[in-house]
């Protein structure tokens, strides 16, 4: 259950409007990379986690509702930098203002001719924010990634908290606002910890890589293969040991079009590089299935099925339900 | 700023899984009449509200937060539905026996085999909930209607309640559980509140017609257009009085063609039916012009603005920042 | 079946082109709340009802016929604004033109200017409306709501003729051209009749409160749950008997985390506030159960099935197929 | 202006309720070659062509008209393959019955088990069409081509019947309802119409090659790239003359990266091929430019501007707008 | 197997930067009618086509394959018609110089005053291009029309060059720069080439009219339905013989409802201009299909199944696999 | 440029048509986390990387490539599997096999059964693989993450990787075909490889944590909010050091709303467990801001720009362009 608290999590104030910036800033509440999209996130993938990861489900959730008091705090900035455009539309009967004003020079009429570049404001939302992104494309049930294995997941959330800081750096640079770089920069600052919690989350998961279960094909695992012609770029990430244990190193394909038509589609193709045979890795494979798959079985209860105790006393659930 | 509260806010329990209907459940999870879409949309107008109406803002983030925690029942719903798919795809080493399984005749096999009638659970989710509707379409933020105005907002709200309540009632006829069928039945009933709580908002509104501030042209208000051949309906819809008030009533154009022609597409009809003039209506035009705008612009602080205080002791708000 | 009147049903007309009045009207044509929406919500709504309420199938049919007739009075409103972007881009071996305009003053260099606001009309439509909105959305049918129940259905089109109002109302700001404002108001005002046509279409269903066949469950209908901290709004939303009939009244839950423990997530909670009791709520549910489904299932013709009679003589269909 | 006739264009009839078939007959409902993407597509053509292609304006409306006859004759079909199923849902206090149906053996339990290969029949649309494919994605505004140029826009008319009529023949394999097999043969017979009327129209515009107005460079127009490596086709679309004029014909360009690299990234490659040089090509690009741009803004009134006369007794229009 | 090649296929330049012209085109790189619509096209439509038609699959390979070069050219331009604003972004510690700068004079203001007009290039991909049009809508893989029968592919593939020949042609108006010109030029030359490739392709196929397998209906395959009031257009593709084959003429339905009527919704309708029977049309349908279905199902191997040979020898494949 | 090889890059086979298989292979061809997605991704952020780190860009064009090469194994699979469809539905005279054979028993009577659950094989694509998921949903521009900051894209393409992966691992519990498993087996096992090149990168890249150039608020980034109620779960991601630097540790608010209410919405908050101040942290961003930008613009040409010189002999580029 969730409970609002009417203090915004951060004290966002502006100094004047600037629908311009509003604009901008709606990329972090209605965008691929903003609040809503973290919240959402971290909500969806903590149903999965509840049952066999008690003490992450409750990480998870922590940062989605921080995140939702985030876009909280994003939609009162939006609708402060839009101040005067609701009051000015109500003023309905009066003809045609807002025409004339947007060859004027005064602050109101210079803030209506800033909000005609987002005319959704302006002739949609009435001075709302609205669930899009900076262009207006309307926010998606796709930019959200839970795929039911923490460790992937973590990483979906490391590569988002990412994303959004990037998004935030970028947004200062368009502000002269003090207020407005204030607020900014607490959220930017945030995406931080967040990143920092789920790296941690993931390390306390061992082993997390590969992610998932199942380990790959050492024939393949090393390979780089080298697809365009012309001077090529050596570096670790194709050459010796790079990211691999001790022992391990990379396998450059020069020229895959031979090497694709000799290993017959890569079906005669040998172990080079990897420190394992297929056999081992095969082994792994059952280690680990047997290891998670008796992690979530067992956590599951038998029979019927109850979410939430009244009081909820301790992290484990959801529980077999008592019948009434 | 939002608090999770871990205790659901109803028990939802079930007595077994069932991916099939877990699949048609996802419609009030990430559908277009679903949880999400309900709180986005109260929590998007709740900004537009805040400054000028903060009891109407109180109310809409108020229900905006229980349809938060109701979008948190469904999934939990959803989760415990799909219990044990994710532990069978944890299983990864073990290599085929799914596919055995389709043919299969014990309660795990069925499982899987109705899994497969919606395959995002299996392939992409593994076993999660996702922000999709009941056909795989991902949740839009086209869904959310918010536009500055809550005689507007409000109605869009009472409908939006509507269309929850029903598919509540359909989903109801394809479940047998008993757990899964009080927990619906709890969500639609608060749907039925909630159109409760937002008639009794907008009727506190007054004047609330026509929407929004202006009034129509008298002229054409009270038009009823025959665009079809053949015999035609009449009722309170197209005759007589219907939902006007006393003394006005419907005029129902017959023939629209020759009724456009003869009015030079409309230019020349005259008012019939309606109760007033043009220069009448403009004349409510400026005072509903008056009032409105004067209630929103008198409710902005001059200068600097700050959404909360801290705490935040009164309903008023936002407020001039105190500058630091 | 349809047919085209070559005459427009309002006489529209332009003074002068303006493509950035042209790009905010898109709202209207291709945009959540515009005409095609209109048009196609009242159409697809309109087969659900053909058999069992063949009055409301006409009404349906009728408005639906009148919005596609609007959406053409939009279409050609934009065509005319954008006139002159068309044969400038035929001119085009003329090398660079445009983009010396571009920093011009003679009035067709602003009206290129101001086109590029919105693009899509340059590259991609060549001086056409498009069926997007205003920022170049493309329409979904997903704003489509039809639900299979005319209680609920005409609540959603007393909602989108409510926002369709609104933006209507709110582009008269932006265009001081009299034609062009003399056809939005006529659009306007049909948005409110359209309003007064579903209404009535509405009240003449009864009961029509709660929409579709089930009553809420007692014991949860009366309750208002206070999501929020804080200082508190009371109204007749939350308090009192509000919009409820006599004798019945809110039941307001000042602490919902206290209430939902001490209930076990609801489970236990009693009746307060409402006149009835859960078994007169099931029996209603009876009662309107068997009311409805035989009003429809009475309504259909055993065996095949032919939408029209050639002529149509009747409201009543369709019926029973003659074999050939 | 659009009126509606009741009865529909083609006698729709079905022999039996078959929501397995009304699903996929949603494809030519709402999919992205179905109905409403054809009478959209044309509907806005016609804006453009209006003015200076009054002709051209006259078809597409027609044809446009035409195309939601037909789309209300997929709707009815539809609306008749799902009968039942809405009586049954609002049967909807009788709790578990569709459930059990679901393992029987009767046909309104075989039809409840169908209609659930297609979810949203049941949750969302109460057994309405709704505008979605057959997959359950919802119609797109960007399924419309208009770009301005009949040249092009009449092609994209041709494609698009073809993908009609191909989805239409597709759909014939899957019901072997005589009464639904004769509508679909209406159906896809009145694409084939309509591609020889496109075609028409096409011809009788010359030149209508290259599309729109410029000529290509002849440097690169006759040139093909073989792109992979290995045997290769050959054939008339890339040796000899082709679709050429005589005289001209293909250049096959056997090893693009070395011809890449010898030309300079194709700065130097000479004319091969073609019949004409860059500069004849340009002046038949000022000529073109010249013809076309001249029939287009001749074609425009000065000043104001009226869409329709009342009555419209010519094909020409807009006019310039009487001043009342 | 793709390789890539690090010379572009032409010599892409750029005088300078210029952000608004970066973002018109965008329609090309991430457009409905773009380079990657064009690329996915062809390469989905080459799956269907490799076994029945190898050498038709060659042809769209390669020019799949050229498309996706395209894209890549599109892309370089873009990129270097935003340079400049990465860097100014990785310069993020220098507080406010972009906001002072916006009303500045020197090119790098204008620089980044042109970037608002597409605020993602700022603020999400840090002056990078991006997936989306000219508007910011997301590319979809809605675009790309493939439906398995090579005489509609290749219409949708002859209407799909068309529409992107005529945005390269639109483009040309907005800019000044002669490198990018003589890029956009290579480009557009590029679309009338790869038409003239599919006009031949689909020559070689015989018949091709009408695409797909089935004749029409003889009856409705004539008729030209007059569907609008007032002076009515006449020309060839609604009178005389028009595009049929010679003794075939137009039937023109000067008054469709009337004839609706009296043909019972068609059912009764004879065959008016056709020049063949339903019967003969009939005998047709059984010839093609046996074709048809002979030169797809003869392609196919019996078992198991290799897509490529190591080397590929010959066009012909897929080939029974060899079992290891 | 790009170049296509006809050998597959591995000898994709299959044992016998499947459709049920194929629909849901269709995840890794036109779904979210899927071969074009990855493509895309590499592809977009290739641009932005060519010019200052030019040894990234050619990493991230190999691995584009390898995607592309994927999706056409994918795509090869997915045809393989669908084989028969395309013959069947040719055969379009034969007026009702199809449904007559499901409820047969024989393998082609299964096969088209199978198809059934995913209807867009049959009445669309007619047997060729199509850019959706799963779930019908298409193929969307707004998967690929690219925001112009290595620091941020190389994480984003690591969470990539890592989805990718699990969707291969769980697709291999759906089929039993050896064939199969073993091309997915070798798709799955790439992803590996490119998480560990991309991990590689990464670290090649120092310091590159945070992302982009900019330090977080010292107040704020070791700071977790206990945002929920009840029992907590307490790690490394919220109690001690954790992740952090030594020295450094995680700060604990076990009450944030009393928190948030004391520092007056965090502006009172001082610095706690974090190893630097923030003028320290303000010095930070001074340096990176100057060594970022620095690293951008010194590989910037003066002037005009060439992306390619022909031959490219080296990494770098783009260069200044040679006028002609």
């Amino acid at each position: 259950m969730f409970h609002h608290v009417k203090e915004l999590q951060f004290n966002a104030r502006v100094s004047h409007p600037d629908p311009r910036f509003a604009a901008l800033l709606l990329e972090q509440f209605g965008g691929g990379n903003g609040e809503l999209k973290a919240a959402m996130q971290y909500f969806v993938q903590a149903f999965g986690a509840r049952q066999a990861y008690p003490e992450k489900y409750d990480m998870l959730m922590d940062i989605a509702t921080e995140e939702l008091s985030h876009l909280e705090i994003v939609g009162a900035t939006i609708t402060m930098l839009l101040d005067g455009i609701n009051g000015e539309l109500k003023n309905a009967a009066e003809s045609n203002p807002i025409m004339k004003m947007m060859d004027g020079k005064t602050p109101k009429e210079e803030l209506i001719h800033q909000a005609l570049m987002n005319p959704q404001f302006l002739v949609l939302s009435g001075g709302n924010p609205q669930l899009t992104d900076s262009q207006g494309t309307p926010w998606s049930g796709a930019y959200v990634n839970a795929n039911g294995d923490l460790t992937v997941d973590l990483r979906s959330d490391i590569a988002a908290e990412s994303r959004a800081k990037i998004v935030y750096e970028y947004l200062q640079k368009f502000t002269d606002d003090p207020y407005v770089k204030e607020t900014l920069g607490f959220l930017m600052t945030r995406e931080i910890s967040h990143f920092q919690v789920f790296q941690a989350a993931l390390d306390s998961i061992q082993p997390n890589f590969p992610p998932g279960v199942l380990q790959g094909d050492p024939r393949f695992t090393h390979a780089y293969f080298n697809m365009s012609n012309g001077t090529d770029a050596r570096g670790p990430w194709n050459q010796g040991q790079g990211p691999w244990t001790t022992g391990e190193q990379w396998e450059y394909i020069e020229d895959p079009l031979k090497q694709v038509v000799e290993t017959r589609g890569e079906l005669d193709k040998p172990v080079v590089g990897a420190g394992k045979s297929p056999e081992a890795a095969h082994k792994l494979d059952k280690e680990m299935s047997r290891k998670r798959s008796t992690e979530v079985k067992s956590a599951m209860p038998k029979g019927d099925n109850q979410w939430s105790t009244y009081p909820q006393e301790s992290l484990q659930s959801p529980k077999s339900a008592e019948r009434s």
